[in-house]
């Protein structure tokens, strides 16, 4: 299995393991969560029993781990030939994948200001996996590189010009490898070219971030300096007022205390007060929870307000494309966005809609709509196999 | 004159003062800048000489010099018949202008909180004024009180319950007094009524903000909590990504010098490294300023992807309405925003926008435009007027 690629995604206290085939097919994957941490465990999907981790494991030792429950298993033989690796912020020094040597690490470090719980870890399982296999290449793929294209209108804030010049205080944009893979997707099931499609490109998971994207380059995205502006998340707030910090701090609510909240308790589980996960929500709303539904409301909502400003970057729409947990798997959710967006004359297919798409090659679009509508399944892992495959074969 | 009214709108250092007859007639205004300040000043309009005032005058010095000066000009004879001020904050208290007795004074100092700059002044003019007039009726017209129609949807923010339940922290919107007078005008040039007419009003001055009003009813806006939020503004930043202050804080940037530098430094000032003035802005451009077009090119940019998101709130759109000292007068302005708006249909007429629709009844679209395009001077003072004495009649 010389031609296998391995796909590694450390978060912040968890990782994923990927191991694709040479045809790009994903023949297994493991998790590990709960890292540093004393009820630290780790797993082959598709099988409910552990993994042996030492206590309080780290994430080398649970990547030594799962690699060699992948040998065990006759899954990994040999050696992979060649590592993706997801790495978060990429800032403007990472414009595209590149193949890791030291000087790339130290690449990595310095835009770990930028993205403090990210990239620190992502560099963590880098340095693990290289000691692991050291003579087979490894590539670092961005969150941030596809955004890129993003023009200076686009990523300027209307702050000083030294945050920018010295701070490096823009819009970066996240989410990129699954936006790029909404691009071409999307001009697959379009019957186009990725160069000439321009879709707005709604990723719905835990994090939420939405693209505008012109002939198949990001030309804006709702996501800026970090993670948190933008739509409503699972507890991020998106976007607010910038002059809530000074307000709350009139509360007694110091800057960090507000940082934290934005960040943990915000967004749907602060709105709802209860959870972060949209099936419950959409659960306790059906049983009357007054909270819970003006949660989906104002998620949909401010959802479709960035739908209509990412036109302002596009001149044409080829799609409206919704991927992620939730836009692949709700469609409560898409439809309670769609009926904001009379005015731009989408419409939804009730049908089409409710089986997400899979008996129509994506569609959930009613014939009348003035622009399609397509349910995507995203695909981050596969596309940081393929660009460690394909710069590996370079 | 017993049918006259004044109308009283005091800033943080300055004030505006005028007069209308019977007939809603502006029949003089006078202004106070600088005030509490040893340079003091007060003149009339239309008259260079200055007003005597007493060294660092207050508001109600000033305000107390003007109406003598209205007084001994003859412009004012008697008593007016109702005085009408501006007051930036009415909470969720004020939904509407009232009259002012003292238990509403007590309630607009109650909103002080919100609008820490604004109340408290705008509260030593209702003060000082109904000292002078204590027989008349005063009334007091609030920014915000055209806002209070927004759903609950719009005017939420995705944080946890008690941040809007204890400390009121919502989206209340500004300029609503503008943002109302252009409901009405856009109704009456487009041959409807307010309750049928749906526009999005840009108000582009030295603060500048966008509504969504349906059927006559402010329905989403681009200010929120503060005027601090959504558009590029001349020394505000608009939005910001939240996670913005954290990130000053790791380069030594408290959260009271980040909050100073959104407010003073930024906006088309801080992008410009120049000016706020956009018509020095717009000269410097010409003039290969490269700063000075990057801060044109982001406040047309935001302008229009707020176009763009105001769509979500609307079923129907009568008129995209420009006003304001930037909205009334740049044709240029105009002209970069709408060159985003081309996937929703709309152009502009070159020539009609080019005189500010001034000689075609406001309307600078062009006839192939999906949606007109209205140029409406705005005219907060005369909706204060009338709403003073609609309420000193009733």
């Amino acid at each position: 299995m010389e031609e296998s690629i391995l796909v590694v995604n450390c978060g912040s206290s968890s990782l994923k393991l990927a191991l694709f085939d040479q045809k790009n097919r994903k023949i297994a994957s493991a998790l590990a969560e709960k890292l540093n941490n004393s009820d630290a465990f780790a797993r082959i999907s598709g099988d409910d029993n552990p993994v042996e981790l030492p206590a309080g494991a780290s994430h080398e030792q649970a990547l030594q781990a799962l690699v060699n429950e992948f040998r065990n298993r006759q899954l990994l033989t040999g050696t992979p030939k060649a590592i993706g690796h997801r790495v978060v912020h990429g800032g403007e020094t990472f414009r595209e994948a590149v193949l890791v040597d030291d000087a790339t690490e130290q690449a990595i470090e310095a835009c770990a200001e930028l993205a403090p719980l990210h990239n620190p870890v992502n560099l963590a399982g880098i340095r693990a996996m290289r000691a692991l296999f050291p003579d087979r290449p490894h590539a670092a793929v961005f969150d941030t590189a596809y955004h890129h294209t993003l023009p200076e209108r686009a990523y300027r804030y209307a702050l000083p010009e030294h945050c920018y010049t010295q701070w490096g205080i823009r819009r970066y944009g996240f989410h990129g490898t699954s936006h790029y893979f909404m691009a071409r997707e999307a001009a697959r099931l379009l019957g186009k070219t990725p160069a000439t499609t321009s879709i707005i490109s709604a990723h719905l998971g835990n994090g939420c971030s939405i693209t505008a994207i012109r002939d198949g380059l990001s030309v804006d995205t709702s996501m800026g300096l970090t993670p948190l502006e933008g739509l409503v998340m699972g507890t991020r707030s998106g976007d607010v007022d910038p002059g809530l910090f000074d307000y709350l701090a009139t509360r007694g609510v110091s800057a960090t205390e507000a940082h934290r909240m934005l960040n943990n308790d915000s967004g749907l589980l602060g709105l709802s007060g209860q959870t972060n996960d949209m099936r419950s929500l959409c659960e306790l709303a059906d049983h009357g929870h007054e909270p819970s539904q003006l949660a989906i409301d104002v998620f949909c909502f401010r959802l479709a307000r960035y739908v209509g400003a990412m036109t302002a970057s596009l001149a044409q729409l080829d799609a409206l494309v919704f991927t992620g947990g939730i836009g692949e798997n709700s469609p409560r959710i898409r439809q309670e966005t769609v009926k904001h967006l009379g005015l731009l004359g989408i419409e939804l297919d009730t049908g089409l809609n409710r089986d997400h798409g899979r008996m129509s090659d994506g569609f959930v679009s009613s014939p009348d709509s003035r622009f399609p509508v397509l349910v995507i399944p995203t695909n981050e892992e596969l596309v940081i196999a393929q660009e460690a495959e394909r710069l590996a074969s370079a």
